[in-house]
């Protein structure tokens, strides 16, 4: 019955599917049948490799001089604007091996920000933060067959140690759910010990085909969280509470309107009993699973014979659930939020939400703004709001403008000679264009300006949720028949239509 | 003449010399006649993998029961003492794969006060956090003449991806020097990039024939800072304020009184001119090297070609550092305060700064003193102090202080009806054992009591420092002979001799 407390009834078909289930930080076993359905005309195959972008190479080359190319648009190119972003805001660059990444500074304090949220609600619903190995004996991912199924195409495999060939050869971890119940064995033997709610922070490997700085790479980051209850029920409630959890983070810090829902078999993670998903609207209206919270059932524990003592002395498999989030939560906010411009960043996540532009031309000026500039940012920081002046002398305002719209900081501050004769500033926003996004004539004095700035970041936090609100919405049709639904697809729109599935507790017991 | 800062002119010799190279986090190049030199007699080889012990494993099958055997005592089996606290305080466990472990949760939490602490000083010092792929390309390895020496006969090394065998070998990092520059190379043209100053928390991978929970482990967390800068004297002088912070966090957080110096020739990290190193002394007298900051000198730049064009257009190898702290540091702390009766934390780093224990009889005394106590524990969380009630009925309160002495929680409150009746507790301080350790008739009026326990945290903490400074001055003996030398080696003690190195700076050019 719980999981009619999410809107999944429904099931949503996206347009570009195959594009889609590889976006998956999970593995799932797709039916080659059920994508060939969906996969539409247009489409071509994907190289396995995309080109590495001139662009990338180049701006990582001459960083400071990123503003002088412009931005491929979306509507030309999106994935070549999408990988410009990343290079021009410094969010991220290729590694030296095939589909690596290297976070950067900028793009990692974004990672840092949603860190910092879910960890803290992970510690609210009662996890405990620990760190297993990423080494897993082969045999352990054999042990589950549907998990050896949807990950062994995809494992890096390390066959030499200390110089001399392994004798069983070691998996660096894809997930951890096969190392977890090995030791959970060792910590579980009574009802008492249940539940056992742990998260883990984490680098994982999946050796990919085709990636994609962000949404597909070799290695990632992400949090695992694991649990083991003594009941059916009470794992399902935790499934359902931590996507809660993740649905709330989406809409509430990144201002992203993600649809939870449950997952079809054929996309139900390898070795779950269900899947619970939030999916997101991306920008080119392709969909991003963006976090996943799984119902393992009892498969994990039969397994591994991860067993406890009930009440009765009765000898019991526990019941788990497993969820993650990871750094292609980042490619996800980029991808909705962003414009012509560049990143646009909610402000609750932005490593810096106020940029500060000091503007003078004679060198008598010069002290002044300068100084003033520093007044309002101990001001700002005073009410602990992330800003920064930008006060370098090789480049011209109109630089700083773009350079801090395309790294996507949500508030702008422009000082020059007349705001300081006022004992005001001009305040512009990010997500409103020229005129209409300032207001001029802010006065300066520290709980006015404090107050009005607040308001602001609240403002375009809410605003750039209305905004991918309505883009979704103006994108999903809802259809009731295969007609309808090819129709929606070849448009690029999303496709709502009722579903007949089980529940996830009925369903648990015909699945194996 | 920056290394004069440090007390480096002086050379320490330690018991147990090969033992303790092999505590190294970083891999340096021991001569082997050096270390023959300073082997003593009683010094048996250790076997390759320690025997499992039962305890541990026998612990975590029942950890409700840990209570039920002893400790071994220190002077029994230093050894089996250190193994056993780590499995009855829950700390760690062995991972399925010789040589890995399993950070427990509240072992785990401890690295997150370390973690916490540090962040924010790197950021203090101006670096930021990003994240380097683990998988790097054999060859760069190769590139750095000591680099590969030192580090190649404890590689892990990946040779199939996705079902293949790999064309270049991949390494799993044990160290990200190379794919630092790497990249650095890419982004630093000029020297307005410099100085580029960066960190990540990350873990790495080196294949040790001989492992020991947290001190020497095949997998382990670790901070590893990296930065490049336009001179010798800038790149000297941060990697004497890096190690500079490693010893005050040592001092001030820790408690452990380490000594901070230069290491010799033969022991310095592979790859860099000069090794700083904060060294400490356990319990049993072995020196722990629980951090280390390396002036890498041009040694990486020039085999990467790190280069940058100065301000006369001339192009010049950067100047490098690294330096880094690990999970290791959990077992120094271990080794550094434990007592007979388990684990002792210093409060900054505890999880745990104060457990209150409630105690009653009869069933109506019950819930007056339960109120109480999460009354207390509601005043203490309000001063944020880390606080926990051990209210649980299936255990005595004699059984509880035990645990909590066990698990080194600094301060423990004690509750029973007369407490109640008085309006008053008895506070505990785990380092003073017994009455003399015992404050009785504390008032609970909120600011009373919480200035009462904030004092004993703080008294906890100095008593800790001296009690390890105590220890480690009465073991170190000043040498001006060989023989006076082989004496103090021989009774345990530290050797402490006058040393003609030359600095790093001058010693520099005579290295390459």
């Amino acid at each position: 019955m719980m999981a009619l407390c999410l809107p999944s009834l429904h099931l949503f078909f996206y347009p570009h599917p195959n594009l889609r289930s590889s976006y998956y930080p999970y593995r799932v076993p797709v039916s080659s049948k059920l994508r060939a359905s969906l996969i539409t005309k247009e489409e071509a195959p994907e190289a396995e490799e995309p080109p590495l972008p001139s662009s990338l190479r180049a701006l990582d080359r001459k960083p400071l001089s990123a503003h002088e190319g412009t931005l491929t648009p979306r509507s030309v190119d999106f994935n070549a604007w999408y990988l410009d972003v990343i290079a021009r805001a410094e969010l991220a660059d290729y590694g030296p091996v095939r589909g690596t990444m290297v976070i950067r500074p900028y793009g990692y304090a974004i990672w840092e920000a949603i860190q910092d949220y879910l960890n803290a609600k992970f510690k609210e619903t009662g996890h405990s933060n620990m760190y297993f190995p990423q080494f897993i004996p082969y045999s352990f991912i054999e042990k589950e067959a549907s998990h050896v199924e949807g990950f062994s195409p995809e494992l890096a495999v390390v066959t030499i140690g200390g110089g001399k060939e392994l004798e069983e050869k070691l998996v660096v971890r894809p997930t951890s759910e096969t190392i977890v119940n090995h030791m959970f064995t060792q910590w579980i033997q009574s009802y008492r010990d249940l539940p056992m709610m742990i998260n883990q922070w984490a680098n994982v490997t999946r050796w990919e085909m085709r990636t994609k700085p962000f949404i597909r790479t070799l290695e990632f980051l992400w949090q695992e969280g694991h649990t083991a209850h003594a009941t059916a029920e009470e794992a399902e409630k935790e499934a359902l509470l931590m996507i809660d959890v993740y649905k709330k983070f989406a809409y509430e810090q990144a201002a992203i309107p993600v649809i939870a829902g449950r997952k079809s078999k054929a996309e139900t993670f390898a070795g779950a009993s269900c899947t619970y998903t939030i999916e997101a609207m991306m920008g080119d209206r392709k969909a991003l699973q963006a976090g996943t919270s799984h119902n393992l059932g009892q498969n994990f524990s039969r397994a591994f014979e991860t067993q406890f003592t009930d009440e009765n002395g009765q000898r019991q498999h526990v019941w788990q659930t497993s969820w993650a989030i990871s750094t292609r939560f980042i490619g996800g906010i980029i991808l909705t939020h962003g414009d012509d411009a560049g990143l646009m960043l909610p402000p609750r996540l932005a490593p810096v939400q106020v940029v500060i532009v000091p503007i003078w031309k004679k060198d008598d000026e010069k002290i002044g703004v300068l100084s003033t500039a520093v007044t309002v940012e101990q001001t700002l920081k005073s009410a602990d709001i992330r800003v920064k002046i930008d006060g370098s002398e090789q480049r011209t305002p109109g630089w700083k403008f773009n350079f801090w719209e395309l790294k996507g900081v949500p508030v702008r501050i422009e000082i020059g000679p007349r705001e300081v004769a006022d004992g005001s500033v001009v305040v512009s926003r990010r997500d409103v264009p020229g005129k209409l996004g300032k207001d001029f004539g802010i006065c300066m004095e520290p709980s006015m300006l404090i107050n009005h700035v607040k308001s602001r970041l609240e403002d375009v936090q809410a605003s750039l949720l209305r905004s991918a609100t309505l883009f979704r919405d103006r994108n999903i049709v809802d259809v009731r028949s295969y007609e309808e639904l090819k129709e929606a697809i070849s448009q690029g729109k999303w496709a709502r239509g009722p579903w007949s599935a089980s529940l996830c507790l009925v369903d648990d017991s015909q699945r194996r």
